[in-house]
């Protein structure tokens, strides 16, 4: 199968769906074309993924990236408090996974994700690359005119909230640097001790079915949110569309270093209660306290894709409960003291310093 | 400089360009926000080019990569008659890259073009790279509701029509291929001949200065319609908004592939005259007709990044001869043949076969 073959059955693939209402122009033209509204603001995001620095392959199957790639966008787009529309995708491939099956598989998890929430796949390129695949993640959406959920809108006074729960993403980075693995049907193989003795409570060198159902359960769990997030779309929309939201941010750098951007965007403070945050179960059940720390976890962690928003006091009572199931927590509120960003534990207040993920040097 | 410090910067840089008219966010927060018109029509392009794929560092200066990857998505805006506002671009660089001083004469070139044509850099996102450089380049515009210039709208009869010369790119690479580079002032290095004898007319082992001013200059020039080719934007705006084209593609891939895609869109064929295509004068000058065939070279040569378009007889009349300095040519007719492309060369016609490159495999 050649290029063309290759996106005239993508074309054929999107075109099917039933999600392309103004899309006038998909794959298939040097563009896409979409019709635009009155009174609609356009939102756009996009996101790289590079082989052996942001996935690798030899740790799930290709439909978990083809997932995560649409996932980490819409999670933007869900941040802005707005409705996603429309895709695109450039993808960059060696020569031999350009045969093999891992484009099919790639695009099967890719376009589950993106039938579930009515996203039309538009348009993109396709180029060999040289070593590792790679992804440019692009997604549209929309929302009325003036209504986007800035980062900087957060004034003193601001609750703030988080969905879902915090940690589990970066405690499955981990165990996949313990040697875990997700094959089709769940998890493959087990983490090991590490040299640095982090191991979770796993035994070593026993197969999945030998361990205990509940421990590979926990495991699995923490494996999909750091391979296979769940994007916030429903709360994004509800937030944006019913005004509740002052200001939001998708955490995936970490809260601390996303909290930051938020305050700095706000020329605001923070000040955050520990024992509010929302630190996932199975972090908890897995991370000993003393190996791993589930509160740095939470704190520090990036990409849990969870939406960290803030709320005026009067409108904290028309927050719903839970949006698609997921909960959320108010966690702190906004001061008047810009650039400052601190933790309430037990008797005292720290600073907190931004620890996330940044891809190059050190934090400025 | 952390990767927060340069968005920070690139953010200020596009700021400060005064092209940002109905841009609400862009830099800086999750995602671009943009105030939509009614009875407009988006059109959004991407082009991913690859280090050691689609471009050589070590053959010019950063500022040409630059330019490049905006103007190959300029092409293709302006290949649906549209006209381009806000650009993307994410961009992956592996530490060392990131630390020298390739990406600010990187952007200096890319802003150079994007304020030529007001094109305002809304968002990206930037990423380490474990090998190369890589660069996403996503160009939004906008067309009146409806008038957008698709592949499709070929019908028999129509006048076959490109902007430009053709050829020039093709030399050009095989310039490169043959060692020619490009200085910050220019021609940096002469080609020597290769083993296949494909030669231009330079002498072997002479500096630039002591080549021919005229051969020099030539040589310069195919090096530029490669490395730093021009998109035909202001054509493609005429095109679309005089609704003058029937059907238009700009030619990345080559005439006879280009050609062959818009008639299979358009479901008709066509029949071009040899003699008619505007094959760039230099190419005539350096490529002696044994070694390096002009004609085939403009026939199946890719990147000119000129536009192919179609118009109604009773439009013909109403083209403008020449905009921004570029002139038009018809190169033929298309007719009710489908599938079919054939060349008329003095006395017979032949089947153009689809030459220009593909990126995977072999043409279907």
């Amino acid at each position: 199968m050649n290029e063309f073959d290759f996106i005239r059955r993508l074309r054929n693939q999107a075109g099917s769906r039933k999600h392309s209402a103004r899309l006038i122009t998909g794959i298939g033209d040097d563009a896409a074309v979409v019709n635009q509204f009155a009174n609609r603001d356009l939102i756009i995001t996009t996101d790289l993924l590079i082989e052996g620095v942001d996935f690798y392959r030899d740790i799930a199957p290709a439909r978990v990236f083809g997932h995560k790639a649409l996932a980490v966008s819409l999670s933007d787009i869900a941040a802005m408090g707005a409705r996603p529309f429309w895709s695109l995708l450039s993808i960059g491939m060696p020569g031999a996974t350009w045969r093999d099956d891992f484009k099919d598989e790639f695009f099967a998890g890719y376009f589950a994700l993106a039938d579930r929430y009515g996203v039309t796949l538009s348009g993109g390129d396709v180029s060999e690359a040289k070593e590792g695949v790679l992804i440019d993640s692009i997604v549209l959406g929309e929302v009325a005119s003036g209504t986007a959920v800035l980062r900087s809108g957060a004034q003193p006074g601001d609750q703030i909230y988080v969905t879902g729960t915090l940690g589990a993403a970066a405690a499955g980075l981990k165990l996949i640097e313990m040697g875990a693995r997700l094959g089709a049907s769940g998890l493959a193989s087990l983490p090991h001790a590490g040299k640095r003795g982090t191991s979770p409570s796993v035994r070593e060198g026993v197969s999945p079915e030998e361990a205990g159902t509940a421990e590979v359960k926990a495991i699995e769990s923490l494996l999909l949110r750091q391979l296979r997030p769940s994007p916030r779309v429903g709360w994004g929309i509800v937030l944006g569309e019913e005004r509740l939201a002052t200001s939001m941010i998708d955490i995936s750098d970490g809260l601390s270093s996303d909290l930051a951007h938020l305050c700095e965007e706000s020329n605001a403070g923070a000040l955050i209660d520990s024992s509010s945050l929302p630190i996932d179960r199975d972090v908890i059940k897995l991370c000993g306290r003393r190996a791993l720390d589930p509160l740095m976890l939470a704190l520090h962690g990036g990409e849990d894709f969870e939406l960290l928003f803030t709320v005026t006091p009067d409108d904290v009572t028309r927050l719903p409960k839970r949006v698609d199931g997921v909960e959320i927590c108010r966690i702190g509120e906004i001061n008047d003291q810009p650039g400052k960003v601190r933790v309430a534990e037990k008797n005292r207040v720290w600073n907190l310093p931004r620890g996330g993920f940044e891809h190059f040097g050190t934090s400025g």
